[in-house]
């Protein structure tokens, strides 16, 4: 059996590896230079070792030529959104197109990117159709097909960028497929490399469907606990400590407040009301969720104004210091990240904002005059120091020492939460 | 040490029966019919077991000078809503009133309803110093008052109606109070019966707000879920596969589709919502929330009517039978039921409705035109049969001689999803 590999991010690289310690496996990305830093045994990423990447089984390539013939091919390209906050699921329709050209009798085309429900289907299949020139094959046609033709499956990745604990193999993945054979098909080839066993679901869409409403759950988890943090501020009561007591219930589930971003919670709930608008209904929850975890950059600039103010300065004036620009905690991904938005905010008021991250690539950061990334905090020198990101770097440098980076009349920020409410100015 | 117990509710009967083990214990409530049948042994809320009420030490009396004289008074009154979603405080009021005239030096008011954070500070402390002429000790003043006066605490009541495994003893119980001598003193009552633990909150006002978030927390979630299920019943994708499948991801929290009523999850967000909006932020999650699981028994009926006319036939000649009235499975509670609302809406379209719940105290649900209340569903006669509730009762009954109820065009909706998907015509 030839597994083909289309894509080789955080999802298909692990893929890759894991695949092609059982089967002929290629790692396809249009991406030259990602497909030259595998080849060299480099994860910018942070997820694969050098180590394993030096030992790997799979043929890595950027030549579409590559792909021909496989038995199986797996498609893992990002599904982003466009500036309108839409879907934007031409990367997913290239892949389509180029595994279609290559598309054989029997091939089985897995999907892992996540979609709304329906996609595969209604947006993915036709493309394979009209470039393979064969039929797909499903449950209910499976007995007109005389020909012959493809299946397709969706197995939702459930990769958690940054979290070493759950790597691919610990963690249960659900699996589907057009025809039931080739759902058990499907869920045999996972369950080969999966330690934490499959989930076999009733059908394509329903697994498209699971996996959009496990992020979709936890955004408005957040944008509740976000909008809570909003309500106590006025109160003048610590959300931690209040979150704190309710975690002590047997049912709580413990979520807290701060930036939404990244290429998963903040986006697919987008992908499911877009569909959901599609088929007649306004989806006031999800949208809600969206539009609160989009406005904390804002709630974040105003308190922090308000601050500035009881110290009857102008943020104008102030020079800032902002720790952390990845989307979270030991990440380096910057994707979507809100910090860019807080700083966005804050270069509008005419603050002058420094920012500093060693976790995250420091070449993939990009030039912006709104701001000067820092290789090393000065001393004595900051009005207003951010603590945007929970990167355990941060918590070990201390909160005594980043007070230190401050003038004498400080104004510490920590969004996260992670010093004792006593040694900062303030938090969410 | 004398407690008296204001209010012999679902919380303070409990309370009394716990507390008289180590106490003099008062339990004491205005409803003259609920202090007869406790003290004849009969919790009609079926929570506490006829043995235990026969042996009981507490002195239960609906006559308010044996309050009198007591250390510590804990206040368990209900806290409604009114007809415009507003907090109805006027039985907290009334019980500071009561307690405010038997009120001395060094004593204790703890509250156990379900309040916005301040309520206590804000709403209760004015009443009780008023009718004491006594002053409220806190921490911040404590040393200017110098001729003595009361206390307060709040630990709010985590009592789960219906569910035999968490008794108030095995719930972890969050305490606080108005100075640190006298938080540690409610916290150490507590101790005494809950042998799950106390956690001690950091303030009444932290310790209101854990309990609203909590029940906030899953109106919310079971709202974001019933979405779900009007986004996916648009694209003909069955709800309970698709949570069976995302809660196999380890960090998913299983909610199901639903009515959400009682006088717990349907109420409580309508209290923190009123204070948000009093501190000038209109709580869009919030309310999103109540909007949704308050539109659910409209769904439900717009569900029922599209079946009903794939048949050709309309909801004006359908004799409808409802199983369940109580606001949930195995509960005898009809309170703010919302199958009430479900029964008014196929009423207002004209069908014939009869009700079977025979969980319920049947001379509780009193008398309306709109439905008939039935000790026996007929056999072979019904055109629609909602299963609203998923009391044990039902499921023992079984989905096939449930359907020998109905006539041959039988059309069954399981709002619970409890039977087989293909057992049932639709489900939620």
């Amino acid at each position: 059996m030839k597994i083909s590999i289309i894509g080789l991010g955080y999802v298909g690289l692990p893929l890759a590896v894991e695949f092609s310690k059982l089967y002929e496996t290629i790692g396809y990305d249009v991406n030259e230079k990602r497909v030259r830093e595998i080849k060299a045994s480099i994860d910018i990423n942070g997820d694969i070792e050098e180590e394993i990447l030096s030992n790997l089984n799979a043929k890595i390539t950027d030549s579409v030529d590559d792909i021909s013939d496989s038995d199986v091919y797996i498609i893992t390209v990002p599904t982003p959104i466009d500036e309108n906050n839409d879907p934007d699921m031409t990367l997913l329709m290239s892949a389509c197109e180029t595994v279609g050209r290559h598309l054989d009798r029997d091939n089985i085309v897995i999907f892992e990117s996540t979609v709304y429900p329906g996609t595969t289907e209604e947006i993915c299949v036709p493309i394979l159709e009209s470039e393979s020139g064969l039929a797909y094959i499903s449950e209910t046609n499976k007995d007109t097909i005389l020909d012959g033709g493809f299946y397709c499956g969706y197995s939702p990745e459930r990769i958690n960028p940054g979290d070493k604990e759950h790597y691919l193999t610990d963690i249960l993945k659900i699996t589907s497929g057009s025809t039931n054979e080739v759902a058990k098909k499907v869920d045999d080839l996972y369950k080969s490399i999966i330690v934490a066993g499959t989930y076999l679901a009733q059908s394509i869409k329903v697994a498209e469907a699971a996996k959009i409403i496990e992020n979709t759950q936890r955004d408005v988890n957040i944008a509740l606990i976000n909008e809570l943090s909003i309500i106590f501020k006025k109160m003048n009561i610590d959300t931690k400590d209040v979150l704190d007591a309710a975690d002590t219930k047997w049912n709580f589930s413990r979520f807290d407040p701060g930036l939404v971003g990244g290429h998963c919670i903040g986006v697919d709930p987008y992908y499911l009301a877009y569909k959901s608008i599609q088929v007649g209904h306004i989806p006031e929850m999800i949208l809600s969720g969206r539009k609160i975890n989009d406005g904390m950059p804002t709630v974040i600039a105003d308190q922090i104004e308000q601050l500035v103010k009881q110290q009857k300065k102008e943020l104008s004036s102030c020079k800032i210091l902002i720790m952390g620009l990845a989307f979270k905690k030991d990440c380096k991904d910057l994707r979507n990240s809100k910090v860019f938005d807080l700083v966005s905010i804050l270069n509008n008021y005419g603050s002058t904002i420094e920012v500093y991250d060693p976790i995250v690539n420091q070449d993939e950061i990009g030039e912006d005059s709104s701001y000067t990334i820092i290789q090393e905090p000065k001393k004595g020198y900051y009005d207003v120091i951010i603590i945007a990101v929970d990167h355990k770097l941060f918590i070990d440098i201390g909160i005594d020492k980043i007070k230190d980076f401050g003038n004498d009349d400080l104004i510490t920020f920590d969004v996260k939460s992670v010093f004792p409410p006593d040694k900062t100015t303030s938090r969410l």
